[in-house]
Order: C-alpha cells, then sequence, then structure tokens
C-alpha cells in the first residue's frame, strides 16, 4: 500500500505526456526530472553544490556499491546518505540487483536470493528482498527500490516469466520487510523483459499492489531504442496515472524525450557523466567528441545555449586540450555541460507539458533527437512511431 | 628597465613582512600572495571560477608544458592564455627552465641555449633565452620569467658561480628579446645554488639592473627549510624594496609564513594541489592524511574554521570514502580545501602586517606551523631562526 512519504501530483498532460510533482522525504521533484547516477555517493568530479546549479532535484546512487564500501552501516554512522553525500534533496537507491545480477560467473540465485562473492574483496555475500530494503532504509534514502529478478536478454518466454513472476513474489517480501515506511518510499519494478505481452501483464499485476511509484527496469542493456520504447508503450498506459513512472538507466537525450511523450516522468542514467569523462559532449547541435583533434585550434564555443553549463562558453581548442591532457577539469566539465543540457532537456519538455503546449514539445523531441547524434546525422527522433501524446 | 606593464606598491610592513598591491595588466594582487599551478593551463580538476571562490588572485601556468602541448601558437590561435584558461586574472608563466633542467640525460647545453628531445615525443627542441620570451609573450601572460640555469645540488662553488653568470647573460638576451613589454612584465630571477655570498651578490647585481620584479630561484629541491630560508636572508634584504619578491616553487604553509616575515611577497608552489590528489588535507589543527583507515567512521568535520572550503564541513569519513574509492571528486575537495587554507593564511599575514601586528603575525606563523605538520608534532615553526621582522 502507498503511502505517506511519496506523493505524486499531476500537473498537465499532453497526450500521453505527463508533468507533476514528486512529494519525498527531502523535498518535492518537478518532473519529468533526471537523476545523475552517484555511483558511491558522488557523481565523479561533481560536488553537490554543482548538481543544484546544473539544475538537479534528485540524484540517485548504488546501493550495490555502497553496501560494499563503506558499507551501510558506515554510512548511518557517518550521519546517513544525505550527510554523507552532502546532497540534501532526494536521494533514490536502487536495490542492488542489477549490479548483481551483472556478476554472473559469480553468482547463484534461488528463491531466497543471490549469492556471490564480492568483486571488491571475494568474501561471500548474499542479496535477499529483505537485506535489499534495510541496506536502502539504513542508508536513509528517499526512495528504496524492491529487489528485482534482472534477466540476461535474449531470454524465452518461459525463463523471462519465471523471472517477473519472481520479481513479484520478491517485492512482496520487500514491502513485509519495511521498518521506516514513514522516511522511505519504495518502489516496484515491472519486468517482462522485452515481451509487449509479459510486460503489460506485469504492469498491470504491480499497478494492482497500490505501490508509491513504478519503474520500469531490466532495458537499456542492448535490446535496442525501438524495443525499449515499445515496452514503455507496453507499461505505461496501464500504470496508475496518480503514480510516479521512473524508466531506469535511460539514456541519450532522445530517449528520454521519446519516454516522456510516452507517459514517463522519471530518468536515471551514466551517460551524461561517462560521454563526458570521454571527451563527448552533447550540444543542441549535436554531440561532439572533443578528443578529435580537428578541434585544437577551434575557438568556437562549445554551445552557449546551455546557460547552466561551465563549458558552454569555453573553446572547443580548450576543452579538447583539457581531454587530450587527461585533466580532471576536462571529464568535470564535461561531465557538467552534459547534465546541464540533461537538465535544461527535462526542464523545456515539463514547460511545454504545462502549457499544454504539443507543437513546443514536438520541437524538444526534435531537439533532443539533434543533440544525440553527430552533427548532420539526425534528421529526427531516431523512432518515431505514431505517438497520440504529440501534437 | 622596469616597464609600465608592472607596478609594486608597498602599503605596509612588519619587521621585514611587506604587505602590497602588485599591478599587472589583468588586475592587481594584493600581497602576500599564493599563486596555484596550473601546469597545463587548468589547476587539475579546479576551474578557473573554483580559483576565483577560494580567493586566488593570481595563477601559474608551465611555459614548457603549454610549447609541447598544445603549443603557443595554438594557445594565441585559441584567443591567447586567459581564454584558453578561462581565468581572466593575472597569471604568471615560469621560463620552462626548471623542466628542462629536470631532462637531465636528454639535455645538452651550452651558452646559446638548452637542447634536450621532448619527453612527449621524442622531437629534438632547443629552448633559448629569446625563445622562452616569445613563447611567453605569445601566451600573453601578465608575467614571464627569464630563463635561468637550473643548477642541480650538491653543486661546488666554482659551477654555482658559472651557472649564476649564465644566468645574468641570458637574462639579459631575455630583456634583449621583448616584444610586447607593454603588456608582459619580465622577472629576472635570482640563482646562487645554497651558497649565501653568491645568492647575496646576484641579488645585488640583477637589483641594480632595474627589472619589473625579483625571484629567488633554484630552491624547494631537497636542501631542507633551513637552508632555504637561509638563502632568503641572503637574498631579500638586498633585493630593492619597491619591486615585488618572488619565492619559487615554496612551499607548505609554514614556510611560506616564514618566508613572508623574511620580505618575500609572491609564491607558487604544486603542495597543496599534489597533497591533496593524494588525500593528504592541511587544517588549522595539523595535517591530515585521508587514506587512514581511522578516519572511516569519524563524522567530524575536516575543518570547519576554512570558510572557503567547500570540504571543510564534510565528515572526514566521507572524504575518507571519496579518496579510497579514487573519486575525482575527492581530489577536488582536498585541492580546493588546501588551496583555501593557502589564501586564508597569506591573507591573515596580510592583514596582521597592514594593521602593523606583530604579535598577530607570529600568530600566524605559528598557526601555519601547525597546519603543516601532522596534529601534535609541531610544537612552532619548523625553523625559528632570530628573525628581526617579528615582533
Amino acid at each position: 500500500m502507498a503511502t505517506q512519504c511519496s506523493r505524486f501530483d499531476l500537473q498537465g498532460t499532453v497526450g500521453a505526456a505527463r508533468a507533476g510533482r514528486l512529494h519525498l522525504t527531502h523535498g518535492v521533484v518537478p518532473t519529468p526530472a533526471f537523476m545523475p547516477v552517484g555511483t558511491y555517493g558522488a557523481v565523479r568530479g561533481v560536488g553537490p553544490d554543482d548538481l543544484a546549479a546544473l539544475g538537479t532535484r534528485m540524484m540517485l546512487t548504488n546501493t550495490f556499491h555502497l553496501w560494499e564500501r563503506p558499507g551501510h552501516e558506515t554510512v548511518a554512522a557517518l550521519g546517513g546518505i544525505h550527510r554523507f553525500t552532502g546532497w540534501d534533496g532526494p536521494i533514490l537507491t536502487d536495490s542492488g540487483g542489477f549490479q548483481v545480477f551483472s556478476l554472473r560467473d559469480r553468482l547463484s540465485l534461488d528463491e531466497h536470493g543471490a549469492r556471490f562473492s564480492s568483486p571488491l574483496d571475494g568474501t561471500r555475500r548474499e542479496l535477499t528482498p529483505e537485506l535489499a530494503v534495510e541496506i536502502q532504509e539504513t542508508l536513509g534514502v528517499d526512495v528504496a527500490m524492491a529487489l528485482d529478478e534482472c534477466l540476461e536478454q535474449p531470454a524465452d518466454e518461459a525463463r523471462t516469466r519465471e523471472a517477473t513472476e519472481r520479481t513479484t513474489r520478491w517485492l512482496k517480501r520487500c514491502l513485509a520487510a519495511r521498518r521506516h515506511a514513514d522516511r522511505t518510499a519504495l518502489f516496484g519494478i515491472v519486468q517482462g523483459g522485452v515481451d509487449p505481452v509479459l510486460r503489460r501483464r506485469h504492469a498491470e499485476e504491480l499497478g494492482a499492489m497500490d505501490l508509491d511509484g513504478y519503474a520500469i527496469g531490466g532495458l537499456s542493456v542492448g535490446e535496442g531504442t525501438e524495443a525499449m520504447l515499445a515496452m514503455v508503450d507496453a507499461a505505461a498506459p496501464v500504470l496508475p496515472s496518480d503514480r510516479v513512472r521512473y524508466l531506469m538507466g535511460v539514456g541519450h537525450p532522445s530517449d528520454i524525450a521519446e519516454a516522456v511523450a510516452r507517459g514517463v516522468d522519471l530518468f536515471d542514467c551514466v551517460l551524461p557523466t561517462r560521454m563526458g569523462r570521454h571527451g563527448q559532449a552533447y550540444t543542441w547541435g549535436g554531440r561532439v567528441n572533443l578528443r578529435n583533434g580537428r578541434f585544437r585550434e577551434d575557438p568556437s564555443p562549445l554551445d552557449p545555449s546551455v546557460p547552466a553549463s561551465p563549458a558552454a562558453r569555453m573553446s572547443r581548442g580548450a576543452l579538447h586540450h583539457l581531454v587530450r591532457t587527461k585533466d580532471d577539469l576536462g571529464r568535470r566539465l564535461l561531465s557538467m555541460h552534459n547534465l546541464a543540457l540533461y537538465q535544461q532537456l527535462v526542464h523545456g519538455l515539463r514547460t511545454a507539458i504545462l502549457a499544454g503546449d504539443g507543437d513546443g514539445l514536438a520541437r524538444w523531441r526534435e531537439r533532443a533527437a539533434v543533440a544525440t547524434h553527430p552533427p548532420g546525422k539526425a534528421s529526427g527522433p531516431p523512432t518515431l512511431a505514431p505517438d497520440p501524446g504529440d501534437g
């Protein structure tokens, strides 16, 4: 049953696209919203004050990594996740399931939980639904994610069905294990692989459980943009309209804009920071690789139309130099630039939806498509399936 | 002859200690002043806006590194060193001599200049006094340093005298090579190894040349604090009182406070940033190594008495975690913390000197000594030679 520490107001729609407000223990998050990823509690090289300056309203950290190092009890001893990170706004943690299941050969799985040897120090550990909730509540996050069984793709229907059903059983154990429902919300995760029937059925099943919020999980693992958006199309329409919808681990700017058009409210992704660390900058004129020697003597600014970015007015030549000399500052500035553009995108989408402006929404989808691809390579969104939400 | 683009006002003294203002093309620098070091034009992980927020008034970059990559002509094509770095305040470059002479086995030296194979790509290069000036003027810095012969220690008196004399001849060639004396000042460098007689003689010789400013160079290369301060004691009193005095590459907080007490105005050093990158933080309670496991569950703040530091109020446990997980953010925060403490130190010294407050100056020297050493290891400045400037 939904608890008091999480509430979602729907403020406006354009077709399937939604604008709203997610009320959590540490504040209110206007949606659509994008959460930067701080794996070990920090977005590499980017501080909590920087995140705020970039327009961030909520961040994500990794349960698995913090459980391993420094340990959730240590974070609690240091005053909890907000004091630990310095970020005093809302924080969501994944359940750790995605990381555990990516250990594959170190992993053994049964109904009780997932046993594995730690990649950090080789110790045997077991993650159960109950422990996932305990870790996240001990960290003191605003939103905990239920432990789900993440399926490796491709998987046949029987295997997909089995994992989906186990995800539901584990969700019920997570719900029963809560000790701090007064301050930590618990979101369930819709699974179902890339099978639209299983996806829809699982979304309906979880939708009937009156949860604090709903994630669409198990995607952005190589299934491709079209399959990913098809799963959003299968799940989103049957989820309760008065609960937030979170698409896990997605994606490029165009993926986010397209998923918003299909009714998703909340996102996280490592792409803006990972791309930035590798010299790639999203700009409203296209995605550029600043390692490229052609930028060496380029005095033009990166993209002055991203006002919150500290790199926006720097010359591409100077940024090329920072990337080539592997300076921490290059990684930092490009990570921040990309995060600023993502925040600008979700803010633009939100503004258009609140205004009931279908044309404005369509323009942001086009801009997102341009930003995602190298200059001149995008003529529109990567998938332009008919969408009743547009215009 | 001193040029129009550099002027030094002496505002106050306490004994030998001085407070003043250094007027340069891109602004005024209150002294004593500390310049952070941006090797390739950037202080690793710390942006120009950050430097300003920490209280920085002037920065240093490395001629040698920028000459190699991306090249001074490229920096000029990108709009000059200020546009390139994003730092619009005064910038000083070393001459590149220190880096060239540290190549030792790759180096051959004669009166004309220093030939070496590039550590970056193996190409043969030659640095001459004329080229050192050309590179720095092309970069567009506020202060260029003359090319000096940096001597490896220990060196006998004959060798020291020879290098000192060559430094004077090269300085004259540097002066003759200037093309932009309207905007780029040129400072000479007092050499003389660790021989107080040669140091004093060289300071007198250069002092008579009416230069824009005077550096004391060739120190902080392993000679020890006592020998370093003895060289300051030899050189500073005979340098013209109406010109700025710059002690190159020095040092710990205590070294800076002690050199200020002996009449030095300007400093640069990699220590605050290098120490920070290795997990070491200077605090007013002593220098701490945050890698140490004893900080793992320490909820106490790093040092709330460094107000400009973004790490000051973070828990030592959280900083320990950032250092252990090798996050760029840990390096950044500790570099910034150390730089903030250095700026606080020179500001404190300046305030005491301007007020004619000998006791206040003595207290800052004591605080600097405490900050330099592990807690409980400092009972006073590392060298407490009688100093007429104190009290």
